[in-house]
C-alpha cells in the first residue's frame, strides 16, 4: 500500500512537538492537513466536539480498543491498520455492521511526522476498505519518555439488525467450531520484527477486517451461535472465555491449522500457537447443519489467499465449563487462561 | 468522595504487571473484580467483544477523548473523573443526552493497584452522577518507562432528539455569549499540583459533568445556537474555533469571570486565563431574547457553588472571522489560536 506524501511540510515540522497537542495552531494544522486528508468525510469537516450520526438498522453496538503494538510498523501491517481492523472486528463479532470509528492518538514528543502520516493514512485506507468512516478524534502529545512513539485508541459504532445479534450464551450442544484460517501469524510476525529474528520464509501478520465475512455468513443463512476474534491470547483464550458453565468445547489439535513456519517459530521461541495473537482470525460456532455452508463462505472470504478455513471441534457436555484439546498423539488436556504474559505489546 | 477498599488483594498484587494486560488470568481478574465492581451494569456482565445498546430518542452522537493528565490525582478530581466528564460534556455540546461510555486504559507496569482502583472507582462514581453507563472497555499494559502511570480513553454515545441538535454554523448575528462560571481553575489546579506550587487559597479543578445543565437549558425553551466546552486551550481557543468566517465574537474582558486567586496565579506563572483549560465550563450562544432565562438556568446548575455564570459578549459582523476582546482598560485586540504549548498534560 502506498500512502502518498506527508501533507505536513517535513522540512518545517520533522517531528511531533508538545505544541501539536496543545489545542492551538499546530493541533489545528494536524487536524486540517493530515487527519482530514486521511479520513476525508463530512463529519470531520464540521469540526464539532462530536459527530452526529445517521442511525442504522437495528440496535447500536459500541466497542473500544487501545493499541500499543511495538514496532509500530510490522510485516503485513502497522498500528493504524490494526486499530481499524481490531475495532471493526469486535463489532462484527456481535453480528453488527460496523459504521463509524473514532481515532484518539497519544503521541510521544519527537515522533517522526512521516511515521504519524503512515499510521493515519493506513487507518484511512483500512477504514475505506472496511466500509467505515472515522468521524471524530483526539490528539494528545506527551513529553519524550512518557509514552513509546504512538498509542492509538479506536472506538466503534455499528448496528445489528433484529435477529442478527450474536451473544455469548447462544451456543448449543452439538454445534461445530470453525476457524477462518491458520492461527499464530500476527504474534510471530510482530515478535520477529521487534526482536530482529529472521525466518527462512516471510511471516506476515494476518491482520484483516472481518465484517464482510460475517455479513456473508449471515447472508448465506448460516445460524451464528458464537463469534469471537482470536486476538490477544489467541484461540485458546477465546475458547476459554466463550465456553459456558455447562458446555464443553472439544478441540482437535490435528485439525487446527498452523502454518509450518509459524509452528517452527513457536517451537523455537517456546510459544504455544494456540495462545499466540491473531488479528484476522475468528471462531465461528454454528449448528452442524450449517457447517459445510459456513466453511464454503469462509473459503470465499479468506483474509489472505493461503488462509485455509477449518472445522476444529464440537460442543458437548462431557466436561462442563471446560475446553478440552485432543492432542495430535491422541491424549487429552484441558485448555485454560494463561497465568503470565507471553507477548507484551502485540496489539 | 470515598471509594472503599480495593477489590484486588493488594498484598498479592501491589502493582500492575505486564500479565495484567496479557488477556489471561490476571486480565480477567481485573475485569471481574475491579472493573465490574466499579462500573456495575448488565453489559459488562455479558463479557462480549462489544456492547449491544438500546437506541435512544433521535440520532446517535459519537465522541472520544484520551486523557494523559499529570498528576493523576489533583485538587478537585483525578484522571478518572476527568475522563468521564470530558466525554459526557462533548456529547452535551452537540445537544445530545449522553448514555454510554467506553473505558480504555493504557497502564504502565508498576502502577500502584490502589491508584488504579482510585481511577476506575472515580470513573464509576462520576458516570453514575452523570447518568451514563460504562459498557465496554479495554486494558493494555506497557513496560516501565513506556508510558507514564495511566492514560485513559473514553468514547461516548448519546442521542440527540430532532430539533435539539447544536452544530457550528447555527450562531446568528445579535446572539449573546454566556459562560457558566469563572475560567481557569482546572489548568491552575493541575499545574500547581504538578509543580508543588502553593497558593494562599486552595484552587480546585472545576471538573464537572455539564449534560444536565444543557438539558435544563433545552427544557427551559432556550434556543441553543452554539455550545462549546472550554477545555484545552480555554475560552480563547473555543471562541476562535467556533467563530464562523462571516461573524465576529466581541468579548468584554471585564465581564469574563476569573477568580482572584486564579488571576493572581496566572500573573505569577505568565499565563493568560483566557487560554487556561477548564473542565466544567462552557460557552452557550443564545438569542438575546433567551439570554436572561439562560443565565437563570445556569445559576441554578452551577458546577461549583461559587461558579458565577456571566454574559461575556455578543455576535456581530464588524470584523468577519475574528474574535475581538475589549480589554479592561478599553482597548481592543483580536484573539487567536496559541502557537505554542502552554500547559502540557493538562487533560
Amino acid at each position: 500500500m502506498s500512502f502518498g506524501a506527508c501533507p505536513i511540510p517535513i522540512a518545517d515540522y520533522p517531528v511531533v512537538t508538545l505544541a501539536h497537542g496543545g489545542g492551538g495552531r499546530l493541533t489545528r494544522q494536524l487536524i486540517e492537513r493530515m487527519f482530514r486528508a486521511a479520513f476525508d468525510n463530512e463529519w470531520l469537516a464540521e469540526q464539532h466536539d462530536g459527530a452526529i450520526l445517521e442511525a442504522g438498522e437495528g440496535r447500536p453496538v459500541l466497542t473500544t480498543d487501545s493499541f500499543v503494538v511495538s514496532p509500530v510498523v510490522f510485516p503485513g501491517g502497522d498500528i493504524g491498520k490494526l486499530a481499524v481492523c481490531g475495532t471493526v472486528n469486535d463489532l462484527a463479532m456481535c453480528g453488527a455492521v460496523p459504521r463509524y470509528l473514532t481515532c484518539a492518538l497519544v503521541l510521544e514528543e519527537g515522533l517522526p511526522m512521516e511515521l504519524l502520516w503512515r499510521v493515519v493514512s493506513s487507518m484511512g485506507a483500512t477504514a475505506k476498505a472496511a466500509g467505515v468512516q472515522i468521524v471524530t478524534g483526539d490528539t494528545k502529545v506527551v513529553a519524550r519518555g512518557q509514552a513509546d512513539q504512538v498509542f492509538v485508541n479506536t472506538a466503534g459504532v455499528g448496528f445489528v439488525a433484529a435477529g442478527r445479534e450474536v451473544r455469548p450464551g447462544m451456543v448449543q450442544d452439538g454445534d461445530v467450531l470453525l476457524v477462518n484460517g491458520d492461527v499464530g501469524r500476527h504474534g510471530i510476525a510482530v515478535l520477529a520484527s521487534r526482536e530482529g529474528i529472521e525466518f527462512e520464509t516471510s511471516i506476515e501478520s494476518d491482520c484483516a477486517p472481518l465484517a464482510a465475512t460475517v455479513q456473508a455468513l449471515q447472508a448465506a443463512g448460516v445460524e451464528l451461535h458464537g463469534l469471537r476474534d482470536l486476538t490477544r491470547g489467541g484461540l485458546g483464550t477465546a475458547c476459554v472465555e466463550l465456553v459456558g458453565e455447562r458446555q464443553t468445547y472439544r478441540l482437535d489439535e490435528a485439525a487446527i491449522p498452523v502454518r509450518g513456519d509459524v509452528r517452527g517459530a513457536c517451537e523455537l521461541l517456546g510459544f504455544d500457537p494456540l495462545y499466540v495473537a491473531n488479528e484476522g482470525r475468528f471462531l465461528a460456532i454454528v449448528p452442524e447443519r450449517d457447517a459445510a455452508r459456513a466453511l464454503e463462505v469462509l473459503a470465499e472470504h479468506r483474509p489472505q489467499p493461503d488462509a485455509e478455513p477449518a472445522r476444529i471441534g464440537v460442543v458437548d457436555r462431557s466436561a462442563p465449563g471446560r475446553v478440552v484439546l485432543r492432542s495430535v498423539v491422541g491424549g487429552e488436556r484441558p485448555l485454560d487462561l494463561l497465568s503470565g504474559e507471553q507477548l507484551p505489546r502485540i496489539c
